[in-house]
């Protein structure tokens, strides 16, 4: 393994287990603020290798190859929060700086945990329980009203290892599951589907010193259970529900101890009783995030620049955008493997556009990019972004 | 050699022969982009080479080690202008695709031919002459009036190869050297010293098909022969004068087959009779140019971002300023070589400032980076990027 290059001066190197586009979205600003990157990648032409000098390729579940890995690093971070809680403990004993710790990512890593912990701090959530048979299902399913959203405590993103049910059959291979090792473990997490207005996410940067900033609330949008566009900031937000949300966002990072850049997704609802908006806490992710990419565009400091400050306790950069609106649409996969006459001609429509694209193969409904505007008028970015997704995608074909 | 490693979907390879900061700055916005990047290098601890994975080391004077390099790629661009001829001949002669061309990058190697064709072309110079003996200086300084400005026509960079002179004697060496192999081999350049308001620079993209985009026009300040300090736009233009430099670069850019990122330095005057602003050309530059570094933060689409899309014939990004204005300060080395405490330090008392480093070991008064803000109040700009650039240069120390 070849060691990664120092800048000279005294600059750091910051370790990112997974090779995937957040990884790989780190590599402008590093290469700007003069750090370093190693990458641990899952192959030789993972999105972040492609573009990072130093990206071995090893195994995230493997202790050897990342404690090696880790060895050549300052400070240790993630592309994705699947890193084995054993292979998080081994690291720590090495004393390599792990951000988020292992005590954090519990929280992301498990949904029961995360649900549990949250209750307990007082953070808004949905009506929530544990349920590990089938009488445990249909008891909360009565009591809280069909139908209910069931999700395996672990192993679960973009809409993965959930299910919105009728009845305990609609989960009856998960119940099979409880008790042995794995995502079903400790049981199924049994939670109220929210009649929500739409979704949010707070998104905040947070390092070991407890220097914290927020980016604006945001709204964004889900199109079969993956986010395909965000609208930063979210537009007509009650200003109250924002500084309560951020809050909220805030009080999470500091009492979970979470370090680098942390998203909370929300539910933004309203009070049956008085009408205020209020809002519930769905998911936490800890590490930069979909519902952060317009940042890279929209705001002083993206979340990529802003995770790595965090990771390595520098100060953290302004948060503020750039423009009034700031529009992301998701770049997902369509039939069409050969993208480079497509992004020609989505350039040649809107000069305005910024193209974000992550060197993945084409598959159908995979991420492979994103694309943002940034202006004045809503309206008109939402079309601007939508059509450069659907038109890359081979959605519409002019 | 590895082959550098293409993006799946038909993207292509972009070649920089040189790996400076220029080709390092390349490398973010060619990630976002899934363009795929290789820098034939200085050496393996390059500017570019320590950010860019495919960065072969070779002497950018050696045919075959060029070749070589361009073999792997789709079209060669440059980070310098210091490519001999012969190199750039045998290039075309293997048919590949160069950014600028030979013919065009023959005007920015060579500053009497650049007055030559500026001058055929209808350009406004300051008043010019080639001289190959003291008589010659000598004349045409008594015509024109003392100091006058010499220049060695070739191989002149940041100052170096100019000399203000009060007589033929000043350039009594240079004169050995005419008719000899070299910067002085046609002679030496004399200018008129202009007697300039400030200097101005002109920024265009202009690209193989003819479509060209023109930043807003900027104020460069130099200090000793270096630009220190650029306002973008510049403040106070007379519009029409912003409109005719502006003209004046789009037109030299076609005149002179000008591919990439073009930059075109000038100096602002005043007619004597009139007192109307006008405009003469300094200096040409055939690449992305110092005077154009606060479009990375400032603009919708940054310098390096276009110059990547104007080779490889890409539809142009729009150059857009983001804010009404952006200070870009250069990061001249100091005496000290650890910087990382003092980029703490400029980042904590300034959250809003974009730092960008260029991987580069310091040494007095070598350019190793460069800060930009944006924002509403020019005063308060200046002072902030003049802080941080004269902090990390160890010229302030609070």
């Amino acid at each position: 393994m070849t060691s990664p290059q120092r800048a000279p001066g005294g600059f750091p190197v910051v370790g990112i287990i997974g090779g995937g586009q957040l990884a790989r979205m780190c590599a402008g600003p590093a290469a700007e603020l003069s750090l370093t990157l190693s990458v641990l990648a899952e192959a030789p032409d993972a999105a972040a290798a492609q573009v990072i000098p130093s990206a071995p390729v090893g195994d995230h579940t493997d202790i050897d190859a990342v404690l090696a890995f880790a060895a050549e690093c300052d400070v240790v971070t993630f592309d994705h929060e699947h890193v084995p809680p054993h292979v998080l403990d081994a690291l720590v004993a090495k004393g390599v700086p792990l951000h988020p710790s292992p005590d954090a990512l519990h929280f992301a890593q498990d949904k029961l945990a995360m649900r549990e912990r949250l209750t307990t701090i007082g953070v808004a959530c949905p009506s929530w329980e544990r349920a590990v048979d089938a009488a445990e299902v249909a008891a909360f399913g009565d009591r809280i009203g069909w139908p209910v959203v069931a999700k395996t405590p672990r192993g679960g993103y973009d809409g993965k290892g959930v299910r919105v049910i009728d009845s305990a059959d609609d989960v009856a291979d998960w119940l099979e599951q409880v008790g042995r090792p794995g995502a079903l473990a400790d049981g199924v997490l049994l939670e109220e589907k929210v009649d929500f207005v739409r979704e949010l996410a707070v998104l905040i940067a947070r390092s070991p010193s407890n220097q914290a900033a927020a980016w604006p609330v945001v709204e964004t949008v889900q199109t079969d259970g993956i986010c395909t566009e965000v609208l930063a900031p979210a537009p007509d937000l009650d200003p109250d529900l924002a500084a309560v949300a951020t809050a909220a966002g805030l009080r999470i990072a500091e009492e979970l101890g979470v370090t680098g850049v942390f998203a909370v997704e929300m539910f933004e609802v309203r009070d049956p009783a008085t009408g205020a908006a209020a809002y519930v806490v769905n998911e936490l992710a800890m590490r930069p995030h979909n519902s952060g990419h317009w940042s890279m565009d929209g705001a002083v400091t993206g979340q990529f620049e802003q995770h790595l400050r965090a990771v390595l306790d520098l100060p953290l950069g302004a948060p503020t955008p750039r423009e009034p609106h700031t529009v992301m649409a998701n770049v997902l996969g369509g039939d069409y493997p050969e993208l480079y006459p497509a992004y020609r001609h989505i350039m040649a429509r809107d000069p305005g556009l910024k193209v974000h694209l992550y060197g993945k193969a084409v598959r159908p409904g995979r991420k492979i990019g994103h694309v943002t505007v940034s202006g004045g008028d809503l309206a008109e970015l939402r079309e601007r972004a939508g059509h450069a997704a659907d038109y890359l995608a081979g959605v519409i074909t002019e």
